[in-house]
C-alpha cells in the first residue's frame, strides 16, 4: 500500500516558486560578478566558463545552502559567495561529465555542451578553472570567521572528492555501466555521485550559520536524504520525461545501461522510495519549528519537479 | 659580453644534492600517506592518482616551499602538508596537460602518461581529484592558524587559476602554437603557465612562516624570477637534451611550433636571460643573510639542471 506522497499545497507552491525565482535572479547576478569577465584574457576560456555557468540551471544546491543558513540565523550577509562556490563546483562536474571520454553528451540545458561549443581542450580547462575559482572564493569570502571557513572548505572538498564524494561516484557510475549492481551498491553510487554535494550544500549552509552538535546532525541527515531522493527523481525523469522538458535526450540511461533506480527497483517503487526519503528528510527538521518550513517545501519541490 | 653565470661551488653542490635527496625521500613518504590507498574504492582512480604523483618527479615546488619556510623560522612543523598540496596541484596540471585534447603526450618521466595507462576518463577524473585533494589538505592542515591558512588558500588558488595563473597560461600556450609572439607575450605565457605556481610555492612557504611587508615582497620577486628562469631552462633543455635524460621526447616544442625562449630569442640569449634572472632572484635574498644560502643554492641548481 502506498503512503501518501508528500506534496505542497497550491498556495505554498506559488509562494515557493516566486521565492525560488527571486533566489535565481539574485544568484545569477552574483555568479556573473564572481566569474572572470568575457573580455579578459584568455577570452575563450572565460567565455566557456560563463557559458556553462550562466546558461540556466535550477540552482538547487546554492538555494539549499542559502535557505539552510536563513533557517538558522538572520545574519546571512555574505552567504551568497559560498552558495556560488558550490554552484561552480557543480558546473565543473557537469562540464567534465559531458566530455567524450566520459558521458559524451552533446546537449545540456537545451544547449550544446561546453566541449561541443568550445572544443575539448577548453572544456577540460574551463572545468578545472571553475573548481579552482570555487576554492579561491572560499579563501577570500569575508564571512564566516576563518576557522569556520576552513571547516566549510573541508566539507566541500570532501564532498567533491574520491571517497564517498562526487568524483568517486562518477567513477563508480562509469564502472557500473552494463553490470548488475545490488541495491546497496546503487545507493552508494547515487549517494556519492549526486548526494554528497547536495548534502554538503546543506551542511556548509549550516556551518556558515555556526551550526554544530545535534543541529548539524539533523541537517546532515536531511541533506543526505534529499540528495539521494534528488538522484532517484532524476533517474525517473529520464524514463518518464520528454527531451523538450529535460533540455537533453530522455531515455539515455537505459540506452547506456546505466545503473539506475528504475532499472533496479522498477519505476513505481523508485517513486515511492523518493517520496519516503523526502518524508524522512522533513521529519529531521522538526527542531527548527516554523523556521524549517522553507526547507520542507524545498524537499517536496525536488520530488515534484518535472525537469 | 656575457656576465659570469651564477653557479655552485663543488662542495655546496654536493651538500645541496644530499639535502635535496633527503627532502625527496621525506616528501615521497608524506605524499604517499596523504593519497588515498590503492585498495580503497574506486581503485582505478586511486591507482591513477598514486601512479602519477609517486612515479618520480623533482619535487621542486614543494622543496621551494619547505626551504622558504625554513629560511624564515624554526617553527616548520606541519609545512609538509602545504608542500604536498602544492605537488598535487602540479601533478594534476601535468595529467590534464598530457591529455590528447591538449598536448597529447604519451610519455612523462619515462613512463606512459596517466591517460595512456588508465584511459582518458580516469585521467581526467584523477586530475580533478588531485586538485580537490590539494584544497582538502589546505582545509584540514593543523598549521598555521586559520586566517593564514585562508591566505595560503587564496594564494594557491589564484596561482592555479585563469588570470595570470597556471590555467590561463596553459590556454595562452595552446593559443600561441604556430603564431609569432612578442617577447612580452612570451614572458607572460611562461610567467603564468609555470612561473605562477613556483612563485606561489615560495610565497605560501613565506605565509606559513608569517612573512609580510618587505619580507613578503622580496620573496615574491625571488619566486617570480626563478619561476620564469625555470621555464626558460625547460625550453632550452627541450632543444639541447636527450629523450633518455628528459624522460620524454626532446625537440618536441619546435616540432609543435610552441612559443619558446629559444624560438624567440635564440639559444644563447635564452641561457643568458635565465642566468640573469637567477642572479637577480638571489639579490632579493640579501635580507636573509646566511639563512638565505639554501634558497640561493636552489636557484643556481634550477639553472644547472639537465632534466
Amino acid at each position: 500500500m502506498n503512503r501518501a506522497r508528500p506534496s505542497l499545497a497550491a498556495s505554498t507552491r506559488m509562494n515557493l516558486e516566486s521565492r525560488l525565482e527571486k533566489h535565481r535572479t539574485r544568484l545569477d547576478k552574483h555568479l556573473a560578478r564572481l566569474l572572470p569577465p568575457e573580455d579578459a584574457e584568455p577570452r575563450a576560456l572565460h567565455q566557456a566558463m560563463r557559458y556553462s555557468v550562466l546558461g540556466g540551471g535550477k540552482r538547487i544546491r546554492p538555494i539549499l545552502c542559502l535557505e539552510t543558513t536563513a533557517a538558522l540565523t538572520d545574519r546571512t550577509a555574505g552567504v551568497e559567495d559560498l552558495a556560488c562556490a558550490i554552484e561552480f563546483i557543480h558546473t565543473y562536474s557537469l562540464i567534465h561529465d559531458d566530455l567524450p571520454a566520459l558521458d559524451n553528451d552533446d546537449l545540456r540545458r537545451g544547449q550544446p555542451t561546453c566541449h561541443k561549443r568550445f572544443g575539448e581542450a577548453i572544456a577540460i580547462l574551463a572545468g578545472d578553472a571553475l573548481l579552482t575559482l570555487a576554492f579561491e572564493i572560499l579563501g577570500r569570502m569575508p564571512q564566516p570567521e576563518p576557522y569556520r571557513r576552513t571547516q566549510i572548505l573541508r566539507e566541500l572538498a570532501a564532498a567533491a572528492g574520491t571517497r564517498g564524494g562526487m568524483i568517486g561516484g562518477q567513477v563508480a557510475d562509469l564502472d557500473a555501466v552494463g553490470k548488475k549492481v545490488s541495491p546497496e551498491q546503487l545507493k552508494a553510487i547515487h549517494g556519492s555521485k549526486t548526494g554528497a554535494l547536495i548534502r554538503a550544500a546543506v551542511r556548509s549552509g549550516g556551518l556558515f550559520a555556526g551550526a554544530r552538535g545535534r543541529t548539524f546532525e539533523h541537517l546532515s541527515v536531511y541533506g543526505e536524504k534529499i540528495g539521494l531522493a534528488f538522484q532517484i527523481v532524476d533517474d525517473v525523469l529520464d524514463v518518464r520525461s520528454s527531451p523538450d522538458r529535460l533540455g537533453k535526450p530522455a531515455g539515455k540511461d537505459a540506452a547506456r545501461h546505466k545503473a539506475t533506480y528504475p532499472a533496479v527497483h522498477g519505476l513505481e517503487a523508485s517513486e515511492r522510495m523518493a517520496a519516503e526519503l523526502v518524508e524522512a528528510a522533513c521529519a529531521e527538521l522538526e527542531f527548527l519549528g516554523p523556521r524549517g518550513g522553507i526547507l520542507e517545501a524545498l524537499a517536496c519541490h525536488l520530488l515534484e519537479r518535472t525537469a
